[in-house]
C-alpha cells in the first residue's frame, strides 16, 4: 500500500505558488485564486519578485522566506530559473514540486533536457518528489485541491491519470456535464519526476478509487508499466486511451510530452492482455466511465430497447448485434398479452418497441413493464433521440413519458438501463434545456445518459466485455430447453 | 430522363387530404395545415365524412365531390377502408395516391398483404402513382411541398430517398440544423407502389440533384436496384444507409417496411462494387452530407490542422493517419520562418499547430497562413474543440481568434477545411448559445461543422475517398525529389 508515498502529495498542509503575481489571470495568480475559490484548507503563499495584483495572499520574495512550514509548491516561473527555486525548496525542505513550466525536455533540446535531468537528480537526492515538468498538477476535491475554476466539489469513483494536461482538462470538464465525479485527477507532463507507473500504482491500492482512467502517450518502463497495469486491471477497471500510434501522432506526442510511443501491434497486444478496457477519444473514454460507474452487472446480454420509430429500431438492432449483444424478439408471453390487449396493434409491435406506435396509450405501460421484467430480457436500452421529435406537437410531453416510462422499467426490474438521448448537432436554445433537464432527471437516479446511439452501445458492450457476461444467460435458458416441447425462440 | 414521369408527383396542382379532420392535430388535418404554412401554391381540400376542426379548408365528403381538379391524394384513413378511397380516386381522375395509411403489408397479415396487393393492382390499371403505404411523403421546398413543419423553404443540392418515415424526419431535422438543403426528400414507406429504384433512378437525372443520401432496408428487385445504383453513383455521390443487417435488425426490418433485407456479404460487396458511399447511422449520413456539399477537392491529402492542446495534436495526427489522411511534419519554410520570428517557441510547434502554445500573439497569423497556403498542404483542420475551453478566463474571446483565423486560412489559400467545434454534451445554456454561433458563422461561408474530430476525419476520408485523392500529390513532390539535394521531409 502506497509503497512510494504519493499519498502525501494529496495531503499537503501548506502551498506555495511561484511565478508573476503582476496579472491575476496570468498561471501563478490563477493557482492561489482557485485553490483559495475551491476551498484550500491549508495556508496558501505567493512567491514573486515583482508587484503582485493579488494582495488577499501573503507573498514572498523566495520560498525560503516562508515564515512557516511549505510542503507543496508549484512553478509557474520559466524553465531557466527552474534550478535556483529547486535548491530553495531543497533549503525550505519542501517534500513536492508540481512543474506547471514547460518547454523543458519536449523540446528535445539537448541544453534543456540537460537542465530536466538535473532538476530530478537535485530533487530526488533531497527527496522531494516532483510532479511534471509541463503539467497541470491535481485535482482532488476531497483534499480541495485542484488547477481550474468550475470543478465539482464533491468525489466520486474515477481516478484520471493523464499525461496531457489538455486531455485531463478535456476529461472533467466534459465529464462532469455527463456526471462523471472524481476521486483524484492527475496531469504529469514529461513525468520526468513521478510517472504514469508510479501513479497507477497508488490508485491500484486506493481505496477512494473505483475505476481507473488514463491517457498515455509513451512511458519510461514499458516493462514496469505493463507489470504495474496488469495488476491495476486485475484489480479495478482500468480504461486507457493511448496517444500516438500513427507515424505523426508519434512525432506529435514527442514534441508534446517527450514520449517515445512505441510499436502498434505491440502495445495493442500488451494491453489487451492486461485486460485494459481501450478507448479511441476522450469522447469513448467518458461514455466507458459512465457505463462503469453506474450500471449493474447484467446476467446476460439480451437487450429489451424501446426507440421513437421505426427505422430506429432496425438501426438499434444492428448496431446491437454489431457490438456482440443481442436483441430477441418480444418474448412469446408479452406477444400473447399484446394480442389480447390489443389485436390491432399486436402485428407491428416487436423487440425494440416502437414507442411512436403505441404513443401514450395504457397499453404501453403493461407492455413495457413485461418486457423489463421478463427473464429472457437482461439489460434495457431506451432510445428518446429527442432532439427532433420536439418538433411534434406535444414532443416534448411525449418524450417526457417515455423518459418516465423508462426509468419505471429500470425500478421495477432492477436491470441496468442506458438512455440515449440525442443532442441536436445545433439548433434553439429551448430544446438544448429541455434536453438537459431530461439528462439530468436520469443522471440523479443513477441512468447513464449517452448522445448516440452508437456511443451507448460501444460503451455497454466494453463493460458486459469486462465482466465476461455470457452471451446467453444458459442457466436461465437450460430448463426450458429441456422441458419444452416446442423450439425454444432465441 | 424521367421514363417513369414521376416529376409529376413533385408538382401537384392540387392536394386533397382525406382522413379525420375533428383534430387540427390528427395526422389529416396536420398535413393540411403544413400545407398551407409552408405556401403550397395549389388547391387543399379536406376530405372528412365527420365535423372538421379546420374551417380554414374547403371540405367535401368524397375526392369525387371536389368540383375542380384533384392531383394528388394524401390518405390518413385506416387500411380497410383504402380501396374505397382508391375507386373513388379512379373515378376522379386522381394522378397520385400517398399512402399514409399503414398496417397492410408490414404486418405480415395474409389478409392485408392482400389488400395491399389489391390497391396496387387497382391503381397500376387506372394508371395512377402510389406512394406508399406506411410514409410520410414528399418535402419539396422548391415546390412547397411538406410533411412537417419547421422545414426550411429554401431548396438546396441533397435528395434523400427513405424506407423509413422516422428516417427521413431525423435526416431533415438533424440535417437542417447543421445546413444540410434538400432538392428533394421522399418517404416511401412500404415501397408497394413506388420504390427505391423508381425514385433513384429519377434523382440520377434530376438537375436540382446534386448529391443523393438513401436509406434502406430491403428492395423489391435487387438486381434493378443494384444496376440503378450503379448508374447513380457513376453520375453523382450516392451516400447510402442500409437497415437491417443482422439478425435482428433483419428481423424488426421485416415488420418495419415489410423488407427482405438480404444477406450481409452480397450487400457490402454490391455496394462497394456499385462506388457507393456507405454510412452506419444517420449522424454519419449528416457528416458525409456535409463533406459532399461543402468540401472542394483537394489535390492530396496532407492535412495542415490547428488544435487547441497537445494532447489533442495527437489525437488529431493518429485518427487522422488511422483514416487514411496523413499530418505531415510541418514543411521546412514554415520552421525556418518560426525559428527567425521566435527561436523560443520554435521547438514545440509542429503539425498540427498547437493554438494553446501561441495563444493570440501576432506570429500565430503568419505561421497559419504559411501553413494554409503552402504547397505541401492540401486541406485544412481546425479543431476548436470550444466546450471545455469556454470555462477558461477570455476563453470565448480566444476560441473567436481561433475560428476567425480558420476562416482566414481558407480564403488566403482556396483549400477545403472542416471546423471541429465540441459541443458539451450536457451543460449550461450560455456555453450552447456561443457555439451555435460559432457553427452559424462557420457555415454562412460553406465550412462544414463537426462535433468531434473522429466524425469530422471519417466524413473527409468518404469524400477523398470518392473522389479518388492520391495519398501524396505526386505531381507536386517530384520536381522537388528529382532537383534537391537534401532528402524531401515527406
Amino acid at each position: 500500500m502506497d509503497k512510494l508515498g504519493l499519498d502525501s502529495i494529496f495531503h499537503p498542509r501548506s502551498i506555495a505558488v511561484v511565478g508573476s503575481l503582476r496579472d491575476a489571470n496570468r498561471p501563478a495568480a490563477m493557482y492561489l485564486r482557485q485553490l483559495k475559490s475551491f476551498g484550500f484548507p491549508g495556508k496558501l503563499y505567493g512567491v514573486s519578485l515583482g508587484t503582485t495584483a493579488v494582495p488577499e495572499f501573503e507573498t514572498y520574495q523566495r520560498v525560503s522566506d516562508i515564515p512557516g512550514p511549505v510542503d507543496y509548491v508549484i512553478s509557474c516561473i520559466s524553465a531557466k530559473t527552474v534550478l535556483e527555486l529547486v535548491d530553495d525548496c531543497i533549503k525550505k525542505g519542501v517534500k513536492v514540486i508540481q512543474l506547471f513550466t514547460a518547454r523543458l525536455g519536449e523540446t528535445f533540446e539537448a541544453s534543456l533536457q540537460q537542465l530536466e535531468r538535473e532538476i530530478i537528480r537535485r530533487t530526488q537526492e533531497a527527496g522531494i518528489k516532483v510532479l511534471g515538468p509541463n503539467c497541470m498538477g491535481i485535482y482532488y476535491p476531497k483534499g480541495k485541491l485542484t488547477f481550474r475554476f468550475h470543478y465539482p466539489s464533491e468525489s466520486g469513483p474515477v481516478a484520471f491519470i493523464s499525461q496531457s494536461a489538455g486531455n485531463v482538462a478535456r476529461l472533467i470538464s466534459l465529464g462532469t456535464g455527463r456526471g462523471v465525479r472524481f476521486s483524484k485527477a492527475i496531469s504529469y507532463g514529461n513525468g520526468a519526476g513521478l510517472n504514469e507507473s508510479d501513479f497507477l500504482e497508488y490508485l491500484t491500492d486506493d481505496p477512494e478509487t473505483k475505476i481507473i482512467a488514463q491517457y498515455v502517450e509513451g512511458v519510461k518502463d514499458g516493462k514496469r508499466f505493463l507489470a504495474t497495469l496488469r495488476r491495476a486491471a486485475a484489480t479495478k477497471p482500468v480504461i486507457l486511451m493511448k496517444g500516438g500510434f500513427c507515424s505523426a501522432g508519434n512525432r506529435v506526442a514527442a514534441s508534446h510530452t517527450a514520449s517515445l510511443t512505441g510499436n502498434r501491434v505491440v502495445w495493442d497486444a500488451a494491453l489487451k492482455q492486461a485486460g485494459v478496457i481501450r478507448v479511441d477519444t476522450m469522447e469513448e473514454m467518458i461514455d466507458a466511465i459512465l457505463a462503469f460507474m453506474f450500471l449493474n452487472v447484467p446476467k446476460g446480454r439480451r437487450v429489451g430497447a424501446m426507440c421513437g420509430g421505426g427505422g430506429d429500431s432496425v438501426v438499434t438492432a444492428d448496431l446491437c448485434e454489431d457490438a456482440g449483444l443481442t436483441v430477441p424478439p418480444l418474448p412469446q408471453e408479452v406477444r400473447d398479452e399484446i394480442k389480447k390487449l390489443s389485436p390491432e396493434i399486436y402485428p407491428i409491435i416487436g423487440n425494440p418497441v416502437d414507442y411512436s406506435a403505441l404513443g401514450d396509450q395504457p397499453i404501453f405501460t403493461k407492455i413495457s413493464e413485461m418486457l423489463a421484467t421478463h427473464p429472457q430480457i437482461d439489460l434495457l436500452l431506451g432510445d428518446a433521440e429527442v432532439a427532433w421529435r420536439l418538433d411534434e406537437s406535444k414532443g416534448l410531453d411525449r418524450i417526457w413519458v417515455m423518459i418516465d416510462m423508462l426509468l419505471k422499467m429500470r425500478e421495477v426490474s432492477g436491470k441496468p438501463l442506458a438512455v440515449i438521448i440525442v443532442l441536436p448537432d445545433s439548433g434553439e436554445v429551448w430544446k438544448w434545456e429541455s434536453l438537459v433537464e431530461m439528462q439530468d432527471k436520469c443522471r440523479q437516479v443513477g441512468v447513464p445518459v449517452y448522445p448516440s446511439l452508437k456511443r451507448a452501445v460501444q460503451a455497454i458492450t466494453k463493460f458486459v466485455d469486462y465482466h465476461k457476461v455470457p452471451q446467453v444467460a444458459i442457466e436461465e435458458q437450460l430448463p426450458q430447453q429441456i422441458h419444452a416441447d416446442k423450439t425454444v425462440v432465441a
